[in-house]
């Protein structure tokens, strides 16, 4: 059974001389399979092409990629029964001088089909509680949004979070604002308002959010921790675990049965 | 002629799952070799060590290390008749949950030998003009002063570079004070004294600004462009080019002469 594709070929090794090695000089994105579809497929699609214009790849050839994940799930006869996970990531390729990069640029891709994480089942029912992690994101316009693999952050704050006896950590970035989990999007909910945290200058702009965005009217804005203790109930979420009530964000509670009837009052499946 | 070495044993491929790709989840360093000796090994060696440290990767096996450049550079002839490049390079190596890091890591290690590059020959008696970057670096007192494999930043202002007739750029961060060049250290002196950028906030400490920190009584300070403009001479340097004179930011011109004939005054070699 193949499990991981390389530029259209079965295999598992890539050069040293790669630039996604180097450099982190690319970009990736994981996606849940159900009954062997990958789920939000038109929007991971679309994540990886904004990655490709704002990181100088030029266009990506979609078609060799859904050739490639053609392959990666027909071949699986274990799809039809549990889900599981579609990571493809992007690479500049090798060659450039140092950091810069080449002119013709011939990117790597890789896909991998990965176990679904045992940790996410269940999770929708009983929530996560959050810590707030020391770790702060750093202010970067030009990469606020994106899933590069410039993600060294992220594991500093999951060998923070290791440390502590709460599910994930709650993410600030340098100047005090929320952005996100450790590795999901944040959703608010206050008074008849949905809100989520700007993604301008820190975090990833995940596909399940965007998702809940084409469904629901929410406002995307600055949000301080007090405010963000303030609100009625949290969410997080991302393409693997969808989305998922906080129940604790520090020494403050939320109620999960607040949290789980609003999603059925507005129609939102968990 | 080996060329390259993965963990002890000669090879040009890592496993598509190894964390410096996923994530840049590592750290590297490039050292001049002239007559086949490593120029400022131990400072490189130091380096190293404070990187696996403030990544958490526990200690490196320099035992290995050295064993893997005796082996490589000792194989290879060319190198007495001319300076030729070592890249070290250590990742995470594979393992963990997602961005979480594995309890017991076993590194990556690789080692390339790669030309020096030619546009760096003959430069410290030329100097270089710089014009101001638009990118600017993040602020992540976390990663400052480490050359980890996170470096989209570099990428984008070489890519900057690319369309500027200045040789290089000078690069500022996002409170605009000013730091280093796309790939180099500064190091400036006015009336007496010498003055380097603080590198807490944003870029790398350079090998070869350490080992000037040894010999030359250098204050590490905040510094904006007004002030960087106002300095009697600039060079910048790294392990590959050493101290090469700046004879231009933006519009300001500086005197290479002065510049040159300081070094001579002050017994730098340049």
């Amino acid at each position: 059974m193949t499990k991981t594709i390389i530029n259209g070929q079965p295999g598992h090794l890539i050069d040293i001389k790669d630039r996604g090695l180097n450099y982190g000089d690319g970009f990736f994105t994981t996606a849940k399979v159900v009954d062997g579809q990958v789920q939000l497929w038109p929007l991971h699609r679309a994540r990886l092409s904004e990655c490709a214009r704002r990181l100088g790849f030029g266009e990506l050839d979609f078609v060799a990629l859904e050739q490639d994940v053609t392959q990666l799930l027909g071949s699986n006869q274990a799809l039809a029964e549990e889900p599981a996970v579609l990571k493809v990531l992007y690479t500049r390729g090798s060659g450039g001088r140092g950091y810069a990069p080449p002119s013709d640029v011939q990117p790597t891709r890789v896909l991998s089909l990965l176990p679904y994480p045992s940790a996410y089942q269940g999770i929708a029912q009983k929530g996560l509680s959050l810590s707030v992690a020391k770790t702060r994101l750093a202010q970067q316009p030009l990469l606020a949004g994106l899933k590069t693999l410039n993600r060294l952050e992220q594991v500093f704050i999951k060998q923070e979070a290791a440390q502590q006896s709460s599910d994930d950590l709650l993410v600030l970035d340098t100047t005090d604002k929320v952005i996100e989990t450790s590795s999901a999007n944040l959703l608010m909910y206050k008074q008849g308002q949905w809100y989520t945290p700007s993604l301008e200058q820190a975090g990833i702009q995940g596909v399940y959010l965007t998702h809940l965005q084409q469904r629901l009217p929410i406002i995307s804005c600055q949000l301080n921790l007090a405010q963000v203790l303030s609100m009625d109930a949290v969410f997080c979420c991302n393409s693997l675990m969808e989305l998922v009530p906080i129940t604790r964000i520090a020494y403050h509670d939320y109620n999960l049965d607040v949290a789980l009837s609003l999603l059925v009052k507005q129609g939102i499946k968990v």
